[in-house]
């Protein structure tokens, strides 16, 4: 089932790209197929995934929920870069208002704080990530091709090892970044990070990441840049992480770790009828 | 220049996608910045190219302008799947009446015909791309790295050397591609493309497109394929060429070439103002 009018808008965070369906009545159905069609850069509207925002689930006290699916339709828990574009399209259009958009995800309620410009729309949001978990810092890994790496690991919910170089523009990112993603110390893999501090506010970082391959920028992938920065000495709690995709601001305390960063609307429109029966086969 | 509210519309034919903007009264400025922005698949819409529907230029005798520009920003002249895409969005609309449409595009007045689904939307159309002019039939070239391949060589208006292979899922096109594109019988380059005909009826074909690499679809590399394959004496004059974008039917006589294809809209609405003067630098 779908609305004979289908809205949709296409939003993204640091190059992070959605399409963003507004579904506050939980009335669309979104079959696997659909989201593959719709994430299509060339036959669709094209993202790196799309974001149903729907009411929060059963007896979660929230203002909307983040349903996240990945472009090849499977379920994914949580996106730092999604929710911020959550919380923009809300508070722009007044579904929610004042500053903070409490939004549902699979990974827990995130309070999203919205910074604005001066035509009072949203510029970007600070997301509160929760608490870092540090791993090992600086210990040498040999790779599967008889090279050895440095490397500081951190938990933001998920694995990140973060590799310290000399210039991040040259890093070997695409034959490190397989290599240690699935070293056996890893048991389920890991994201890999390569970084630069050129000094103790300023990281430069490259994402490698897991079962996806480079990507232009990821929340959990530039606050473990920030913290790993931190513990082998280089870098102070607050920076601002350059990926190729924008900048995250990151601040962070052995409580909790805030990550700021752009919010972008692109378009808005609606999703042609034909072209969704025929992507998704009638339904 | 732009409107407060930009509409546009997502279109694709056979894959080679385009941001389609509606301009009959030709108030739009656009420069290369913000078609560039437009064609960006993370930060943009994404798409090959934008096309702006205008008025038909001073003095020629058509229902509206094809004005495409390339992903880059640049000017093209001409483009077969794009072209198809524009006569759609008219005749939907109601913008031109009938079933023909006479589109103006720099490379002459093209006629498209429009074919219906039962819901009277258009489906796919047909263009009259003009004569095709054969070149030499089944010519041995050595090439850069010593190999040798049979070409045939067919002129759309742009240049095209067409090789026969067993299997063309499996050809050597990012090998044989490069190297022949840059081969020194072809003074300004050639589109390279790679066929299989396993009937006079149907080419299975993928393309190698001068200065851009392996593409979807294209229709004058579809249409050089169609003659390429008739020159050599596999097929008819009437074929489907199935590309890795769609199916694209050819029928051609000494005088003209008609291609068929799709033509497909995805999504419209209107592009976030605050972006636009963004990405655009505030033009």
């Amino acid at each position: 089932m779908r609305p004979a009018d289908l809205p949709f808008t296409k939003v993204h965070g640091a190059g992070n790209d959605f399409v963003l369906l507004c579904d506050l009545e939980d009335a669309l159905d979104l079959p696997p197929a659909a989201v593959r069609a719709l994430c299509d850069r060339r036959r669709g509207i094209g993202g790196d995934g799309v974001i149903r925002v729907g009411a929060p689930r059963a007896g979660v006290d929230a203002d909307v929920f983040m349903d996240y699916r990945n472009a090849d339709g499977s379920i994914a828990e949580m996106c730092g870069n999604g929710v911020r574009t959550v919380a923009k399209y809300v508070a722009d259009r007044g579904i929610v208002e004042g500053d903070v958009v409490r939004v549902d995800t699979r990974a827990g309620t995130k309070h999203v704080r919205c910074h604005r410009g001066s035509d009072g729309r949203v510029t970007g949001c600070t997301v509160d990530m929760g608490a870092p978990v540090p791993g090992v810092v600086g210990e040498e890994l040999v790779l599967g091709d008889g090279s050895t790496v440095t490397v500081t690991t951190v938990s933001m919910g998920n694995p990140h090892a973060v590799i310290v170089v000399d210039d991040v523009a040259a890093a070997p990112v695409h034959v490190v970044g397989p290599l240690l993603e699935r070293h056996e110390v890893f048991g389920e893999g890991t994201n890999v990070e390569f970084i630069t501090v050129p000094d103790r506010g300023t990281v430069h970082g490259r994402i490698w990441e897991r079962g996806v391959g480079e990507t232009l920028a990821s929340g959990t992938g530039g606050s473990a840049m920030a913290v790993a920065a931190a513990l082998v000495g280089l870098a102070d709690r607050e920076v601002d992480v350059h990926l190729p995709g924008g900048i995250l601001t990151i601040a962070w305390t052995d409580e909790t770790l805030f990550v700021t960063g752009p919010a972008v609307e692109v378009a808005s429109g609606i999703v042609d009828e034909t072209w969704w029966a025929t992507a998704t086969g009638g339904t």
